[in-house]
């Protein structure tokens, strides 16, 4: 028997698709690029504009555009007009020629706890990835300053990086991660947590155009309606670091039963089959 | 002891706010309007141009403004210039002068069964209701066609408006209800669901435009992975309007106790207090 050439397996990096909400710029997303190069092959896909607040939404009304950006040395990056995840599906549907290894959102500049999971562009990405079946994080620094100190959540994501390659994540979960506001020798560790019970109370700031008509800005404040000492806010206050296990199967499955008892019968029609 | 007049009270009708994410002139949110009407006063606050896919964004970059419409007879109804979520939260901040009994959003030209719920804006205006503690429900019709027959879906709403002014909704849980597209006589009943397992498949649309610069539609194709008869998609295949009660708090709770296993501790710094 002829003897076959052996070749030694290359393994190949961990591929670590790269987003957020804040847009391709930012420094948050900066030092998650940075900290993501040194555990695999780093693509980055974001949005050209910033996105705060755009939810889970997807452009089905207009074209999108994607542009290859030379913003991160050594790293490919495009940017794309869209939502943030859009970016997500342009980059697993049209710009990777692999499934990502993981998916990291963020570093987005200020919290995304509590009910605020829902309207955060930075997790919809991340729920985009968990939805594709891609181990996925977002991660908020809890300040909003553009030059925010970002040391502590870079050793929290290189740590979150390591052990979402080297473990299993669960099933049909991402990890919403929040970091607070403070220097990374003052952190007082990582909790595992739910999120908090609570929503935003709508503020409107009325003013009046030039030509006489009212406009409105939205504003608001959180009220937290949750006293447990597991939660997203909790950790927070408390100087901790909080990783929030989300899920995209938003079934109440608890009232399941109570609306078995709502008795839903449709009428009768004379004309029924 | 002098007597006191007595004033029968004058019992109010409920307070019923109508959303949708198509825009205050489609066909569904008119036939809306009319069953909710005879339930109780109603409210139109809805989008001055469509919205699908717009999943639970909010407006915060720009202003907003509202328009008072005259286009239902005898209601009350406003456009808006944002998103669906903005509509509520206008509602309920400035238009509205008492908290609505009741927040019905639809109905839609379209489904929004399984994973399409997180990208829903018809949803999402009812999870913004439910997260203000107002009981809320979305309807969608599994018809694209803008001149849809849509006595099955008044029938379900009538149905559905009533229960829900007269029960009790499951606390912290709005409804997805879908109505096949088949007329009212051939709907084999209600089903109340679980979220179906399942994702959309991106297909983007590549073009070029007449500067020679490529751009992408958004498209996809629904991708079934459960198999299970207890979920919207079986239901609505089989005939059955699907109830799926949906929750806004996202956390995976099953998942806690995996996470706390993966011995998440931060680097001790030289520098730690």
């Amino acid at each position: 028997m002829a003897c076959l050439p052996i070749f030694a397996a290359v393994p190949k990096r961990p591929l670590i698709l790269v987003c957020n909400d804040d847009g391709i710029t930012a420094p948050g997303i900066r030092n998650l690029v940075e900290i993501a190069g040194e555990s695999g092959e780093v693509v980055v896909v974001a949005p050209d504009s910033p996105q705060s607040g755009m939810g889970h939404a997807i452009t089905i009304g207009a074209p999108l555009r994607i542009t290859e950006e030379k913003i991160f040395p050594g790293v490919k990056s495009y940017s794309c007009t869209g939502t943030p995840v859009d970016c997500v599906k342009l980059a697993t549907g049209i710009i990777l020629d692999r499934k990502p290894d993981l998916l990291v959102s963020g570093i987005n500049h200020g919290s995304n706890y509590s009910i605020s999971v829902v309207y955060s562009g930075t997790l919809s990405a991340a729920m985009e990835g968990a939805i594709e079946g891609i181990p996925s994080i977002g991660f908020s620094l809890c300040d909003y300053d553009w030059n925010a100190d970002f040391q502590g959540s870079r050793d929290v994501a290189a740590l979150l990086i390591e052990r979402a390659l080297s473990r299993r994540m669960p099933d049909g979960t991402l990890l919403n991660v929040n970091i607070p506001a403070l220097p990374a020798k003052d952190l007082c560790g990582i909790k595992v947590t739910r999120q908090a019970i609570g929503r935003w109370e709508e503020q409107f700031d009325k003013r009046m155009d030039p030509q006489g008509r009212d406009y409105f800005w939205l504003t608001g404040q959180f009220v937290q309606e949750d006293e447990g000492e597991d939660t997203d806010t909790w950790a927070l206050k408390n100087g901790f670091v909080s990783v929030c296990p989300v899920e995209f199967d938003l079934t109440a499955h608890h009232s399941i039963a109570k609306l078995n008892d709502w008795n839903l019968k449709l009428p009768i029609r004379s004309d029924h089959k």
